[in-house]
């Protein structure tokens, strides 16, 4: 096998925050794997690669798969998916051709490439694969809300889901909390706020860098249908 | 007043790793600001945007000051070297001009600008300040060691500095623990992660994107010797 797959981060939804790497990547390589579901992570990370160069040239793989978590028991029809896009990538790279994997934000975190990596490496222990690593949209929704993550010593915590239980215990040990995905919790994760006191601290980013983003200081006010899948909540004490 | 205060992230060191937003405000602006203290960061900062772009026409303003704690207590010296910066971009502000302030990595985490940011809004709430977000260092990190930082509902807790108190409670209650500013402590950080079966499990980064990048794989072999400030330890359970 001599192909590479370079698994590329192009930034949390503005065009503009791609990397020059990223940029010389997409260039320089000829088949551009996209991942594709329910939510529009996989088509936009496409968009926005498209604004940055021209890919009329290239084939595009897109591969469909819902993003749904795998790890809470057995999904057939996902790993078959999964076992699908495995193999696409991995005929590529035994053609020898260099493969760019793309992924909106940054490629380590949350990113759903990280379920084929498993498979991947399992397949193909020597594979050649290269992380560009791009602007996340925790960093870019604390940017857009203009505050800091974090200063000095202070600790971050990230709970990207299914954080009900925990989050009290969370946000009494953390300076900055970031609450990911929380259109489906954002009530009761307002009602904890302001039981603890840190409403005032508290803001959500939705959208970001997309049509629609939005940035709610009000959180008092806010409500679930306000927001979508792409909403964070960074509480900053 | 009519300037704007860019806040630039220019990525973890990779010149490369500059966003296209980050050099097109570096084009347009002709003030460029740096901090420049003990640790080598603001300088790199500005090496990394004179490989994106010219800055031979623009005035460059080094902000000289120890990057220390500013929080422990107070610090006149600091204190005053705060004021002169912030008094600095304000005239320039007040002139009528954009400024732009370079951070390593992204602005929102751990960047001194930060404290600035304080200064700058009590001396003038009016300010319009930008964040441009950037690759942070731990998402250069994690990719340079072809590691997720956290998939599906996995919880990230990162830690600055000065955790070795309740580093065992982090460990226990998180899924990814980043550990930053390893290099004054890795020996203890090693122990608690031999006691807790987690060694195999931990990642070492020294100088991301900068000469002498190093990653270790065998922290039972670390010596603190090996690292430097820009050090950081990634443990995945």
């Amino acid at each position: 096998m001599s192909g590479i797959l370079y698994v590329i981060g192009v930034g949390a939804g503005d065009p503009e925050l791609i990397t020059l790497k990223a940029m010389r990547i997409l260039r320089e390589v000829n088949i551009i794997c996209v991942p594709k579901g329910r939510e529009e992570g996989g088509s936009l990370a496409l968009s926005i690669a498209k604004k940055a160069v021209s890919l009329d040239d290239k084939e595009i793989i897109e591969i469909h798969f819902p993003m749904k978590k795998t790890r809470s028991q057995p999904d057939p029809e996902l790993d078959a998916r999964w076992d699908e896009a495995t193999k696409t990538i991995l005929d590529r790279l035994y053609g020898g051709k260099n493969v760019a994997f793309l992924t909106l934000g940054d490629p380590t975190i949350y990113s759903t490439f990280f379920y084929l990596h498993e498979r991947l490496h399992r397949l193909s222990p020597e594979l050649k694969m290269i992380f560009i690593p791009g602007v996340s949209s925790i960093n870019a929704s604390a940017a857009a809300a203009g505050i800091s993550l974090g200063l000095a010593d202070e600790r971050v915590a990230i709970l990207p889901a299914t954080y009900m239980d925990d989050i009290r215990a969370t946000l009494q040990r953390f300076d900055t909390v970031v609450l990911m995905k929380v259109h489906r919790v954002v009530g009761s994760v307002v009602r904890v706020l302001e039981e603890m006191n840190l409403l005032e601290r508290a803001v959500c980013v939705s959208r970001i860098g997309m049509d629609g983003e939005r940035i709610f200081t009000d959180l008092k006010s806010l409500k679930a249908e306000d927001i979508d899948y792409f909403s964070t909540i960074i509480v900053r004490k």
